[in-house]
């Protein structure tokens, strides 16, 4: 069903939705007629139900018949924190992994990282990765649409993931942990971070210092990642380990 | 570590490796140097651990200091089946898929495919897909070349699927099992298959016969995945589920 996320001039009130603006044109494009039924989703984790009663040249107006939690959202709310890569490794990152059911994803500058941002040009690049994380979520059905975002440095992302139930280091050799024992461990995961690297991974200080601040350096099994592959399946992963792909 | 697969010219007998044609062109380019390591796979799980011991005109020979099974092979050998795509997808799934652990990989032609290959243009496709499965399993540290193919027809898929412990078809709708129940209720799983659809995904008489020929229908829970994402998150996820992400 066509899925819709409540932006500007769009609201419900009562029984009754009325969706204007970029939103009204796109309901148009899509050719709904009066009867269709389509879901607004305010962004928050609720969906309404609505069927089309009126159009007019700038709006539509919906009936609202239902209101419910969106179910896809997953109970462990997962940051993606990944080193900034090139090109557009992280436009396929945002899109894959909102899919995944990430719930932020931000990428941080790291000591391997090839990709610079311009000064000037974060903005734009912002607003065109926030764009990307809007139509996965109302692709993939997602009852929010995940926030995306750029850090000052890795002390940044380290910080953000400290502050989860199980903040997750991906590191490729050394002395680890599986993913299955770090899940393990923890009791009632309701808020977990996932951090990888950029092209070249992590330099040994940088995950020298993930150990020291209490991530927990994990392994992803015994094949290399790229970096735009390694979020999405370890993501995947963890989603099923918490039970959030049944 | 440099990692190479033997083709032809190059071969390893004794303690004495030669490599030879492309792939002594590949070492040249990595600049390798006399003393330098390297590992030379022979595509069948064994890798060989070797250092540069000579090098000539067009090839390079280098002594072998041991000879032992690549670890990165899982112990589940999975046929990832896919509704063939458009544009570059088949590519991106190919790579993604062979990082994840994929032992094979097929395209098949379904109902809403809207890629037609033209006749006379398969054997060059297949050769660019092949490439791309061996770099990708160069890059991961992979054992094998993970095959890819071309299917007749969807029966043709199911057949594949169905000669193995467990014949998994992602389905959006309906009557399923989650991925996990599917996986528990398997014993012994050495072989599996993971059949996902096409931009459209599948029609339901397709899913009906996938259900009359014995394949588990399954859910990937209540995210809908792009038909790209779709393989490598079911592929990440059972590659979990059974142990080989530690």
């Amino acid at each position: 069903m066509p899925r819709f996320f409540l932006s500007g001039g769009s609201n419900v009130a009562g029984g009754t939705a009325l969706i204007a603006g970029e939103d009204a044109k796109h309901v148009k494009v899509l050719r709904l007629r009066i009867g269709d039924r389509l879901i607004l989703c305010d962004g928050k984790g609720t969906d309404y139900h609505c069927s089309v009663t009126r159009m007019s040249g700038e709006s539509v107006e919906c009936e609202v018949f239902e209101s419910k939690p969106c179910i896809a959202e997953p109970s462990v709310k997962v940051q993606i924190l990944v080193g900034l890569p090139k090109g557009d490794k992280a436009e396929t990152i945002i899109q894959k992994c909102v899919e995944s059911g990430a719930d932020e994803i931000w990428f941080f500058p790291s000591e391997r990282c090839v990709m610079k941002l311009r000064a000037g040009t974060e903005d734009k690049k912002l607003e065109r990765f926030q764009k990307i994380a809007e139509e996965a979520a109302k692709q993939s059905g997602r009852g929010i649409i995940p926030r995306v975002g750029l850090l000052k440095d890795i002390a940044e992302a380290f910080n953000r993931a400290n502050a989860t139930d199980l903040p997750l280091f991906m590191y490729e050799t050394g002395e680890r942990q599986t993913l299955r024992e770090a899940v393990e461990s923890a009791e009632n995961i309701r808020t977990a971070a996932i951090i990888t690297g950029p092209e070249g991974g992590f330099e040994p200080f940088e995950a020298e210092l993930a150990r020291r601040v209490g991530l927990r350096i994990c392994s992803m099994g015994p094949r290399i990642f790229r970096c735009e592959t390694a979020p999405v399946a370890a993501l995947s992963a963890l989603m099923y380990a918490t039970g959030n792909m049944d």
